[in-house]
């Protein structure tokens, strides 16, 4: 599709030339990983160097860095019940966010009675008042704050979370998806127990992802069980071309993290400046710490299935709320969880940029905002 | 790698060029097919095409395919409590064919005390008898048994089994992973309600696979849980580059079976009687009936793992038992079930041939293995 803008980058990112070059290499590289033939030890050679790159990017030894089909996955491998850190109390509880993926809210093998939610505030950010109650009246949790959250961009006080949660004999789990390539952090500092990345928001490819673990996280069920792979912890034939482009992507994104952090700063600013310029603009989180690249607004009256509909018509890709959740009818569970009501959750719509996006993307896509909030909008009172 | 030779097709197949052109297609397209936009739309278009093939490959509804992240997901999908057909009595317990993939005899979700297994003959065929009584000590069972062997390409009574399953009220779960572009087969016709299959062993991309349901299977119970993709049966965003691959991969190896199927059988029947000049040589399961492109041999006091890197060095790539299990030290459990002597099992090779393999490549094989045979077989007695 010839001149099309994409502004949708935190639902879906274009593949990374370095991706594509990772993965036309893997092609020609026919073996099984688990095969001990001169095929079997190239791809077993992409998929190290692509765990080591993973470790290296996160501040992690590569032995901890499990491969998974993508985030919903490594997400329910990361919600066990029996995770534990060292000789520590395993976990019997789950505690999450209510701003989590939906495949974080599922609950992943715990039973829907030992699974509890954290409040957030109305900037989006988790409620640590509440977490501490909530830690306080039961047994050992495993707790799922997400570094950063896919519809606002707001970013979570992951460190403060972590010691609260370790002080209650607890362990964390972080969803750092969003955050991968976008903001610096390290497993370390971040104090997480466990940490989940997806190879297609770093610019890989879509059906890849990563469990990370601490070092002295124990106690991980398989999900999947049968052969060795992932030393015991992933059985399966692994995503060889996937997996290094996961890799390769990773590297490419961390190498120019810094600079294009501040350049998508830019671009946000100038996209908010114009986006305000609309009567009852609200952009969502703009008072909490926020990913560079994120966009979350709104309009009284706005229906973001129409807009989004609308800017697509307008050759522009953007999203309404998360992807996962389009095509459902009800507002974001992240706004309402905010407190926004129902009228403005209903139209908020989700710009969000990436390293290929340049200046006149944000002034194309601010023209054809112009012109849908003039449509819609004044549609709306016309009707009203 | 120049001048390999390839003879280890059913651990790992290269990539198909028509599997190459549909993942290069699909990086370009980068949507989420999840997405309402047009890179969406796309997206979506791709997975829904490549299903439409996997369910006309195997005589199945597109709607009841669901794609996964390879065999060992769809095997832990399909082996799930309380599955049943209509209004039938959901399974309490599972019964394994011995021979089946290490992920089949893990289990799935099953409880290990409700999991049972099924004794094969000499010849490595499913002892239909011993089924037929342990369907008759118990609950309704999920049967597990595949189309064909891994290691031996032994073909299962698989339509037979379906029958005595079904009059004991039970339901039939095939792994049809080695057969799918080798022989032909329909879901209908062979009577399973639920069939597994991967994309790497037609010439797709590793990392993708699929389970087949039966029109009347009801309760399958998803594993991964979050977003409604797979009609809410398997959570996570698509592969779609994979299941791309996927499509293009089976609707190639389909269009030709007939032709490779005799081609393949005819390759074989010259390596056969190459290696049969051999001392003491014997070939497994030839008195069932086998996949046209699988050869499993050893001769009494073969180590595999010496033959393989043998062969390696000589330039050609070729297995010992199943290459998920390769690199461990116990023998088949497969030539353990057929009743084969240690001796014999730990001298297992072999030899699968598919689309690309020519008759200069079992020439050449059968050259390397005269010289390999000469070697091992003669310091065998010196060292004896």
């Amino acid at each position: 599709m010839p001149d099309r803008i994409y502004l949708d980058w935190n639902a879906t990112t274009p593949l990374r030339p370095e991706a594509r070059q990772a993965m036309a290499a893997a092609w020609d590289m026919a073996g099984n990983p688990s095969s001990v033939h001169a095929e079997g030890r190239q791809a077993r050679r992409l998929v190290e160097d692509a765990r080591a790159a993973i470790a290296s990017a996160v501040g992690a030894r590569p032995q901890d860095v499990v491969f998974t089909s993508g985030g919903t996955e490594a997400n329910a491998l990361a919600l066990t019940p029996g995770v534990r850190r060292g000789a520590g109390q395993p976990v019997r509880r789950l505690l999450v966010s209510v701003i989590e993926h939906t495949s974080v809210l599922s609950g992943g093998r715990f039973s829907p009675d030992a699974v509890g939610t954290i409040e957030v505030t109305g900037s989006g950010v988790v409620d640590v008042d509440h977490l501490r109650a909530r830690l306080a009246d039961g047994p050992p949790a495993l707790v799922s704050v997400m570094l950063a959250n896919n519809e606002t961009g707001a970013v979570q006080p992951v460190s403060e979370v972590a010691d609260i949660v370790h002080q209650a004999g607890g362990l964390l789990h972080v969803d750092a998806i969003q955050a991968l390539g976008k903001i610096p952090f390290d497993i370390k500092s971040m104090g997480a127990d466990l940490i989940t990345l997806s190879a297609h928001k770093v610019g890989g490819s879509k059906g890849v992802g990563a469990l990370v673990l601490a070092e002295e996280v124990q106690g991980l069920e398989p999900l999947l069980r049968g052969g060795g792979q992932e030393l015991g912890r992933r059985a399966g034939t692994e995503n060889v071309a996937g997996i290094a482009a996961f890799g390769a992507a990773t590297t490419a994104a961390m190498a120019g993290l810094t600079a294009d952090a501040s350049r998508l700063r830019l671009l946000r600013e100038r996209l908010e400046k114009g986006l305000m310029q609309t009567p009852g603009m609200i952009v969502f989180s703009t008072d909490a710490p926020r990913l560079p690249n994120t966009t979350l607004f709104s309009v009284p009256g706005l229906k973001a299935e129409t807009a989004v509909i609308g800017f697509d018509l307008a050759g522009i890709a953007v999203s309404s709320g998360s992807a996962c959740s389009s095509g459902k009818v009800q507002p974001s569970h992240v706004l309402a969880a905010m407190g926004v009501g129902r009228d403005l959750a209903q139209g908020a719509v989700r710009l969000s940029l990436g390293w290929s996006t340049a200046e006149t993307d944000i002034d194309l896509g601010l023209e054809a905002w112009r012109k849908l909030a003039d449509a819609l909008l004044r549609g709306r009172r016309n009707t009203a």
